[in-house]
């Protein structure tokens, strides 16, 4: 990525998707291969007036290391730290700016899924506050890609196509359309592009459904929604209205279902990232909203331990609806990568619902708010079920069938 | 550095210099550049049974990009996370190991000294208890070098020696010897070199000295010395006990001073960094404990505005001795890292004082202990005065002169 490119893409996350203006306060999370697009982030935060600019380094190597030499009794020690740091977060109202791209895709291949999910687990308590803060939008928060010489190599390895001498450089070129940094203005282009997704959401919420049908590729299944589900798409706002974009790229409507209404099965189309290890072929059934059947291919291990997570881990907080005529599925690569391949596809995603998806739930505490059929969990991932072989169908309170998607392409 | 010389380096400084057992928390402080020293250092700690490992990855660039592009009215401002982080670090009773070798020398090269002095009197005033705690050991610290590519080429060339190809490896050949990896049984012998200097702090204590006098390269400086400062060298012992190794490597016998008594010139034999920068040919007069007046050859406005962080960082928190037989002036490289520098000649710290070295400050506050002579600061800071061509002369209550240095060696 040269030196242009990446004050091109500082600009749209900082300025376009997460709006640091005078006196915000930006937290920038990426791993320690990401520091120069992370200090361009800085930079341009600091040229908006951000009053404060902080760099965490996830480092999973580290927890490699940890979960191979720890004593068994310490392994779901956090420190006070943690849960302190999240605390401030929240009081002193960060924007969160997330790169998601592994230095090291295999850090946790081969090691003990149940100590990673302990590990894991204890580190998703300490700092729930602050996951149900950004979750509920009343921070500013916004996760993107940065590509890694090891992820593009797998990428263009998975394609069964040729990187090149620079890997890297190569995915960054594949994501340039993606991410919208080849327009003439991308900052009026995304915010063009977000409208688009938002008057999609409208059309959705207008059709009253109480179900959506996704059929195909080994996929035959029931979505249940509540009367309170409504359908987001194309940014986010904080309950002082101003707003943001969670994801760069985004090209999903979503909204939260009713999570005791899931039945029958669904196949995944994409590999995914699970507890550090990439789960193929993954494959659920479900009963009155539970997964109660489950199977991969691939890493069935890391799949079982992270539905162990808490019960809601195994019901859903999100059903997203995306064209498969997007950039994404149209660069015909697979990102292995959550982010990327989330918007390249229709998916749902298991784990905490969102609660400006999902109507009424103010005020309300955790009880109150399962027994709207609103899923709560530590966790929060989503698995793609869509693509251009399957159908999407909804189906209103009165029983009429609507079409939604077909062939992956919206019909409304 | 293979992997075999870092295990060892691991061992040494997790087990003999910061004594990590059973339940132990450790941070480990060093440049995202040590990443595969400080995964070393990770799995050495949970390998002796540690609790929790954490690393901090200090970022010389970020700070640039703020002070270059920072609203001047944000300079002073530090998130609450800082200080509750610091406070944490003392309730938990963290051991802290911080790697120096600074992966940019330059990165603060030409910055604005005042605006860099402005951020990092903010964030040492943020940590203030933390920092305080570790002075006075009530939690174990050590502070180890690591080298870099950059520091090692600057270290080469400072002497007129070809550095090689790979000038980090070279810099590290040349620490093996001094750091004690060369030896059979590496953890005894730095156990042996403690007890030696431990030794020289008792001889040093018999003396009941009132004065040093430092004569030879530019200096004619009289610091005198307190009932209560006590000779400290090889190690430090925690409240409860706990032996640890504050310095690797160290070859100096230190005390704190009293503040009020320091009189005359001291001409710095070495260069030393201050706010980033390289100071070099740097001298002090001091009349009644202060620095009146002060010069370098380059790099002056850097030590001005440290010398302005607080009025304790124009007086002596410290005075130490060290034999120029040692094995780091014996290799005849000036390393421009004060770690080991201070290591290689007797210096004079300016800033705060040790409560080790001075008896009787417990319970008193800070105005108390300033009323016995010792300094207080939010700083600390050692610049070398010592060479072959240094004497240092004793004198106690009496006004007998003793010898204690002559031509750079301990004559006691």
């Amino acid at each position: 990525m040269d030196q242009d490119s990446m004050r091109r893409y500082a600009k749209l996350l900082v300025g376009t998707c997460a709006g640091i203006g005078e006196g915000g306060r930006l937290r920038i999370v990426g791993e320690a291969c990401h520091r120069p697009l992370m200090h361009a982030l800085a930079e341009e935060a600091y040229r908006r007036g951000a009053r404060l600019v902080r760099l965490e380094h996830p480092d999973p190597h580290l927890v490699r290391i940890r979960i191979d030499h720890s004593q068994d009794a310490w392994l779901d020690d956090v420190s006070a730290q943690l849960e302190r740091e999240a605390e401030v977060y929240v009081e002193e109202a960060w924007a969160s700016i997330v790169l998601v791209g592994d230095e090291d895709p295999l850090a946790l291949e081969g090691a003990d899924m149940g100590r990673v999910q302990r590990q894991s687990r204890a580190r998703s308590k300490a700092i729930a506050k602050f996951r149900e803060s950004m979750m509920q939008n009343r921070q500013v928060w916004c996760i993107a890609p940065a590509p890694t010489e090891a992820w593009a190599k797998a990428v263009f390895e998975m394609a069964g196509r040729d990187p090149g001498p620079a890997p890297a450089e190569s995915l960054w070129a594949a994501l340039v359309p993606i991410l919208g940094l080849d327009a003439e203005d991308p900052a009026l282009a995304l915010s063009r592009h977000a409208q688009t997704l938002m008057a999609r959401a409208r059309t959705l919420d207008s059709l009253h459904l109480d179900s959506l049908h996704f059929e195909g590729e080994g996929t035959d299944l029931r979505v249940g929604l509540s009367p309170r589900s409504r359908w987001i798409g194309g940014g986010s706002k904080t309950p002082d209205g101003q707003f943001f974009l969670p994801n760069h790229p985004t090209e999903e409507v979503f909204t939260s279902p009713d999570a005791r209404r899931t039945e029958g099965r669904a196949s995944c189309t994409r590999p995914l990232r699970v507890l550090g290890s990439l789960v193929q072929g993954a494959w659920f059934e479900f009963e009155a909203g539970q997964v109660v059947r489950w199977g991969a291919r691939e890493n069935l291990e890391a799949l079982s331990a992270w539905l162990d997570t808490d019960p809601g881990a195994r019901r859903l907080g999100e059903v997203a609806l995306v064209d498969a005529t997007g950039p994404i599925f149209a660069c015909g690569l697979v990102f292995d990568n959550g982010l990327i391949d989330e918007n390249a596809a229709s998916h749902i995603a298991l784990g905490a619902a969102y609660t400006e998806a999902f109507e009424g739930t103010e005020g309300l505490d955790e009880a109150g708010r399962e027994a709207l059929g609103f899923n709560e969990s530590l966790v929060h991932n989503d698995y793609m079920i869509g693509s251009e072989k399957v159908d999407v169908t909804g189906r209103d309170a009165s029983g009429r069938e609507i079409p939604i998607l077909r062939a992956g392409r919206f019909v409304i």
